[in-house]
């Protein structure tokens, strides 16, 4: 049996990487840019951002939360003081020497000699410990605490391969930076933002993700405890969406945070630190689109419903077009999750259908196309991104206008529980490293990856081993679920690989 | 007569610029940093510009314009392409040589020597080159244009005497940057923007700028045509707050903006850009800050109201800080200018006069007492921060609320029209080089320059004699007033140097 025609070439099936590219292409979401891993987000890819940004800014302050701006340049001798921290994010940074330029003597420009640095800058690849630096000068007392701060950044990462969201060498992310009077406190903060990163997820994203602990080899450098949120995307493979450390008082010490105690004593602060990023922009792509390109979540979506007004004799023009724009006010006027929906409308001088296509790769949640016909009638006809793009129903314009947010609500509603039910299907319990390993071995010979997904398996708790499995099937841990969330993997068992006692299952995968 | 005591000290008579840095410090704004020329913008600063980026993000999507990003890092090469432009910024810029730290022999770290880029990148002082380079590939047909994009960002412009807000190496602000297929298009958006940005000064700001074009000396580097609001500070210097570029085909040409027209030629695009920064956040500090520290336009403080609960009594205090917090949420379901109006109460477990004194140095426009007396009565006590910090009005609990709109709007047209008269006063006009010197001389030996402030005189139109004043006196052609926007303006006369004939005066001033 043919397939039917699918608006983006290669399908998924044939080459996830560049269906992914082809996606984001077709959605108009962002380009590559002439500077060597830097991506330029477009409207319409910014637009998500922006939209991301404006929920998880509220839910961060909601949660007691204020936003500062911290510099994007750190001296060298920062980055140094965190042993741990250094070895893991000084190898790949933009480092900054001088600051002049001037005309060089072969012709054009050249940085000036004369105006070189006596110490580099390292352009922000995280900001522990320019903001440790700066909350030690803040922190006298245990008045002072706890500090809850966020900041909104861009932050580089040199990328050896970079892939447009996913892997760039600029990103745009948030970076929250706490600091409190007690261990618990702390804990209970990292917590905190753990479980706002999943109800943002699972809310706004549609993205049934999985949470758990980092296994200290995949643990951020300089963190006493790291935790995440891990979704599982249409090639099987894990991407890590966002992730909250408990830094204990490692950085603290680095960059002596210190405070009088009420016990009149001098002691070092418990530090935090939780992030997400653009990537939620690719994981969001690549965990909802089909065939025919992005589906949008549509609380995060630029432009919720598209109106594409069907004007084919001039007479009728004025008419369908005043009526589309009509619709658009009192669509406007109703609310979706606290804010009016966002409606546009299609008026350019182009095809019907090319507009639909178009619309349909860009991921728009609603179409609704108004003609002659449906004047007459009262109607207009509505498809759904999350059905065949030949689904098409036909309300009435005030069912239409009285049902938009339930109709939002239940593409948001079948987005997660899809990704839900491809999840869990490609989620198993493994018990021996044979099968493990035939659990991840590619069952076409082509592309994609079609191995199996994510792994819960026993392991001995030792680096020796997750080393061992990530070298010989690229498969890392990516988290020890926590417990209770994921069913059967808090029973004891035997490690695959060594066949010595392990406490639960820890998730295994393939990842970005 | 003795002054009485003041919160900051010194005074603004006694040493402005010293007065500007205690301000910032005690409103706790922001801090300086470790790293040279870049500031921390602490949670108040910070929040000033997060309501500014709000109302000014919203202006501008009501004209037309979208939000993206663009890389951070520009290819040297770039700057090089338009050949006033690099003469103008390439200057002074970060400069990005490596792409990775390795550990130095002597100990520490240091940029590797292998991982030397081949073109060194700068960190973006203006995007008009990267975006530019960007909008090339975007634009084929005249059906591509216009392009309205925004982006919100950081820029570094190496700074030799950094002064915080006002000149930072690192700053945040907005770029517009549009594509337009004719020249006339691109004139009124130049233009559209300006206006913008005098709007939103005026009533979001309470600043009243005056609006012109900027003489050939002063404008921005490539641009054909560059228009700025300036506004007054209260040692009657001028800061540019923002400025509107027409680009003319420069840029196009030099980036190769080209796009096939309505009739079938090869034509190159007419472009902008537009700007303003946290610049903004200084000059408002300037403007209507007094001897007690800043005072906050209404529509940007992060809070705008402050509840101080007075809880003498141990057995009174649960009822005073349960109606407190009453009355919190009646002045939140209120609304100023379409939001919630921001309160916050100040539970801290201090004296009361301490509070009142910091949420006046932090600018606050109305703080609100209520104790036990108060609760008895159904009145509290309301203090604007327009108005001596004895001043207080006794309404009752309903009438605070009902009014607080009303309150709030009063105390932003209070400090417009102060801030009206004070420039309007310290604005006169010249017409004798002798006259102009003495102006522009201060009138006391010490600090501030307690100089005339905005001269407005005739110019022969040529640079020389601009570049002499600007040698003699530090004086600069602040702008050619819009037609018809400062009285007396646009009659003829005669230059103030050469006696040369002068088709209008233009606004001359120290600056910042």
């Amino acid at each position: 049996m043919s397939q039917p025609a699918s608006a983006i070439t290669p399908r998924r099936s044939e080459d996830f990487a560049e269906w992914y590219q082809q996606v984001v292409k077709a959605a108009d979401l962002a380009d590559p840019s002439d500077v060597r891993g830097c991506m330029v987000i477009k409207p319409w890819g910014y637009g998500l951002w922006e939209n991301m940004q404006r929920d998880l800014d509220a839910m961060f302050k909601a949660t007691g939360h204020k936003n500062a701006y911290f510099p994007l340049f750190i001296p060298l001798s920062y980055l140094a003081k965190e042993a741990e921290h250094v070895e893991g994010f000084a190898k790949e940074c933009a480092v900054v020497t001088h600051h002049r330029l001037e005309a060089a003597p072969e012709g054009g420009l050249r940085p000036a000699p004369s105006a070189a640095l006596t110490e580099p800058l390292v352009v922000r690849p995280t900001s522990e410990t320019i903001i440790g630096a700066t909350y030690a000068k803040w922190v006298q007392s245990y008045r002072d605490l706890p500090i809850l701060i966020n900041q909104w950044a861009n932050v580089v990462r040199w990328e050896m391969r970079p892939r447009v969201f996913l892997r760039t060498a600029e990103f745009l992310w948030q970076e929250g930076h706490t600091a409190h009077e007690t261990e618990q406190e702390a804990r209970e903060e990292t917590e905190q933002m753990l479980k706002v990163y999943q109800t943002f997820a699972r809310d706004h994203l549609a993205l049934p993700v999985i949470t758990g602990e980092k296994s200290a080899g995949e643990r951020f450098p300089g963190a006493v405890q790291t935790l995440c949120i891990e979704a599982m995307v249409q090639d099987r493979k894990a991407i890590q969406a966002g992730t909250s450390h408990f830094l204990g008082q490692n950085f603290a010490k680095a960059s002596g945070i210190k405070f009088v105690s009420r016990s009149n004593t001098q002691e070092l602060a418990w530090t935090t630190s939780w992030g997400v990023s653009t990537r939620l922009i690719g994981t969001v792509i690549m965990a909802h689109g089909d065939d025919d390109g992005v589906i949008l979540p549509p609380r995060i979506a630029p432009a919720q419903v598209v109106i594409i007004p069907v004007t084919p004799k001039e007479e009728t023009r004025a008419a369908v077009l005043d009526a589309a724009k009509q619709l658009a006010t009192r669509l406007q006027s109703q609310s979706f999750h606290g804010h009016p929906v966002r409606v546009e409308i299609d008026q350019r001088d182009i095809g019907g259908g090319t507009k639909s296509w178009e619309w349909i790769k860009k991921g728009v949640p609603v179409r609704i196309e108004i003609g002659p016909r449906d004047l007459e009638k009262g109607t207009v006809a509505l498809a759904r991104r999350d059905a065949s793009p030949k689904d098409k129903s036909f309300p009435t314009t005030d069912e239409a206008v009285a049902n938009i947010a339930a109709t939002l609500q239940s593409i948001h509603d079948t987005l997660l529980e899809r990704a839900t039910v491809y999840r869990d299907a490609n989620m198993v319990q493994i018990d021996s490293y044979d099968a493990f390993k035939e659990f991840f071995t590619p069952k076409n010979s082509g592309k994609p990856e079609a191995h199996g997904g994510f792994a819960l398996a026993h392991w001995n708790g030792s680096p020796e081993v997750e080393q061992r499995i990530k070298e010989e099937l690229k498969v890392t841990i990516r988290c020890i679920p926590t417990p209770g969330t994921i069913p059967g993997t808090s029973e004891p068992g035997r490690c695959i690989v060594t066949g010595e006692a392990s406490a639960g299952r820890v998730v295994f995968a393939k990842s970005y």
